[in-house]
């Protein structure tokens, strides 16, 4: 059974969209009434489709759309092709260097981007194209379920400029708040662990936030990333008090080498998505051993098969795996979720913003969260489809909303005009 | 374009050939007349056939056979449920906690060479269903020909007890045979590299003929492999000797903290395919900085993609890429320069024992190595087919040869009843 012709790519589309977004407080600011996302959409000459999800910021959607046209004609397998028309066609001569020599400059890092939100659509067609699921064309299905953490965020009840109704969680900004909230994303989705974005409040006040979620869920695992917001001391302070009812630590200072010296002095389980982002820091990760866990996470990690590459080598190295989210809508979910379903060595439960989306675009609703995991669908790829009125409703809400850019920072000035955005700030 | 029913693998036969083979030394000893392969062959149910090739020793044999009819209904892309199949019918529940958990046991070494052998031919097959080569099927062609190397070996000029006629080559048993063995293999093929088995005599009269190599092929890229076979002092002689004229020393010495030592006080690129075999052994290697330099072998190391894996580690930590080989037919060296085409960052000209066969079963007669390269057929998946007749022929040949293990120690006891295997020797 040799096809009479391969396949090849006959048409590539890319959609921004604009979510709703509650307003969920971090290190840099709050976050914006509208989170940005692209949807992508990739056809091959003998009829197959695939979807993929990814960021939906300006520079990151134009590479994108740069990119689109030059795709047409290469073959769905043919990475290398991929990536070439990516960099020639979304990226000047000066980027093409730095993707080449400087991994972490800005330019590789949108290329990753880029290119990654390709890869994983055209992983979905080729998996839709054989019928299996995707977590089955990727190399096999080691689990049925993923399981998922709850993640909890300091909030304000509402958006200062109200562009719609609040949302169905209230505010969140003390210990008590956090309880609450806890209370109510494990009721309705059955999390079986735990996770607060910190770097917000004072470090004592967010220790204290942990310490009522250990007393209000004594056997759930906790964790608690605060996105680099502390120093070594303050971060060697919340380790005292936090230290034993910890799962991990992620990212509470901002460098390799703090986290070194952290994990030198403790010996608390260091996590991370901010300091392990390609492979120069991999590697030097290895040397200096400063997380023993990463975050995966294929939007920004050159797609679905890097992503596994990268799991292979933490395994290698005795490096556990959790896996990192930005807010997103169900397809960016399911393609998380075969990808862990993939992974024989998942450690954790993965992260996920999506019980704060009260939007989505696939058909037949929303991804049931249940008992804290997501099934993986047994139809083929995503086993998912896009809902084309949701998607013109959410394009159409991303033309509107104005937004082009996410900056937290400067949505918080809206709240407190004196808000800077500084690192470690405590 | 969703197949009404997604493909399932039909048929796995396991068809063990034996080829002719000189009488080629090495630090064990010398070359039996016959070298074992197993030739696999595995259908899906809509008529689509893989072909891969690996080793033929009885005990690999005997896990391929057992394995095989537990593949039967699997999703040709589900190597998970391939891994399972194998392990739990080739294997014994002691041999699976082995496999689990000591990756140097030689369970887990016979394990990976069992998975490799289907997972190399799945990937045939499923780039033959798209009508891609399989190249472009592993992620993307990057180069059109393949380099290999001159694979010199010191020789008898025919078997002790002449199974056959004498090959074409003579004997090779000092300098001058060397060099006149390099002349004709680079007149035949055009290679652009040189590499000397050795381990074989004295080191001094070896270093002798990678000096008169130097002499007679001054640009030539020159490597010399003594399998381990030398002491560390050994080791920093001939280094002294032959610094300066080496592409990269490989498995000089026979342990990684050896190795090591020799990086340490030379400086010198050193090149494994012996001591960075499994994961836990890549880890100790990114450690030590033994060897700065792996050699790939799809055959060893689980498949193409775990090989592929394996390379995009190597370049994650600055290791050079080159290629291992063991005598093998058509198949091989085609998953090999797939494999080599599909990985950007290979560093050297690939080993191939290919010259040294006399016998394939490809159809339209033997791979051809023109200029030092073997060129990527644009044809589905390997770009080879099996001729059937040649596959009958070297199957029988398989059947009457006797010959079912590897024991290169015990033929070089029929020319020399005092010869014992010993590492190191020299
Ligand atoms: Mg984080
Ligand atoms: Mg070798």
């Amino acid at each position: 059974m040799t096809p009479s012709r391969p396949a090849r790519i006959s048409a590539v589309r890319v959609t921004p969209i604009a979510l709703k977004d509650p307003p969920l407080l971090n290190a840099s600011g709050v976050h914006q009434p509208y989170a940005l996302r692209a949807i992508i959409e990739i056809e091959t000459d003998d009829g197959a489709l695939g979807i993929g999800e990814t960021y939906g910021e300006s520079d990151t959607l134009l590479r994108l759309q740069a990119s689109a046209q030059a795709l047409r004609g290469l073959s769905p397998f043919d990475l290398h092709a991929v990536d070439l028309a990516v960099r020639t066609h979304a990226f000047s001569a000066e980027e093409q260097k730095k993707i080449a020599t400087v991994p972490g400059s800005k330019a590789a890092r949108v290329f990753m981007k880029t290119f990654g939100a390709f890869e994983s659509t055209l992983a979905d067609l080729c998996a839709r194209r054989e019928g299996v699921p995707l977590a089955v064309w990727l190399g096999g299905q080691v689990r049925d379920r993923v399981p998922y953490s709850a993640y909890l965020f300091y909030k304000f009840a509402e958006h200062i400029d109200r562009p719609y109704e609040a949302d169905r969680w209230g505010a969140a900004l003390d210990p008590a708040g956090i309880v609450a909230q806890a209370r109510q994303m494990v009721a309705d989705f059955g999390f079986g662990s735990i996770k607060l974005k910190a770097g917000v409040f004072a470090p004592d006040a967010e220790a204290d936030a942990l310490l009522a979620l250990r007393q209000a869920f004594p056997s759930h695992p906790l964790r608690i990333d605060p996105n680099g917001n502390w120093s070594l001391p303050t971060a060697l302070h919340v380790a005292q008090r936090l230290g034993r009812e910890l799962e991990y630590y992620e990212d509470p200072v901002l460098t390799l080498a703090d986290l070194a010296a952290l994990r030198e002095q403790t010996g608390l389980e260091l996590a991370t998505n901010m300091v392990v982002c390609d492979h120069a820091e991999f590697r030097e990760n290895v040397r200096m051993n400063a997380v023993q866990t990463v975050l995966l996470d294929h939007h920004a990690w050159g797609g679905l098969r890097a992503t596994r590459e990268l799991a292979s080598m933490c395994h290698t190295f005795g490096i556990g795996l959790s896996m990192h989210s930005n807010s997103h809508a169900g397809i960016s979910l399911m393609a998380m979720t075969h990808l862990a379903a993939s992974l024989p060595h998942l450690s954790y439960a993965c992260d996920t913003h999506y019980p704060w989306q009260c939007e989505d675009l696939i058909q037949g609703g929303p991804v049931r969260i249940v008992d804290g995991s997501v099934a993986v669908p047994p139809g083929p790829g995503l086993g998912v489809d896009l809902d084309r009125d949701a998607l013109g409703a959410l394009h159409e809400q991303y033309r509107r909303c104005g937004i082009r850019e996410r900056d937290d920072e400067a949505e918080m000035r809206k709240y407190d005009p004196a808000h800077v955005k500084r690192k470690p700030r405590y």
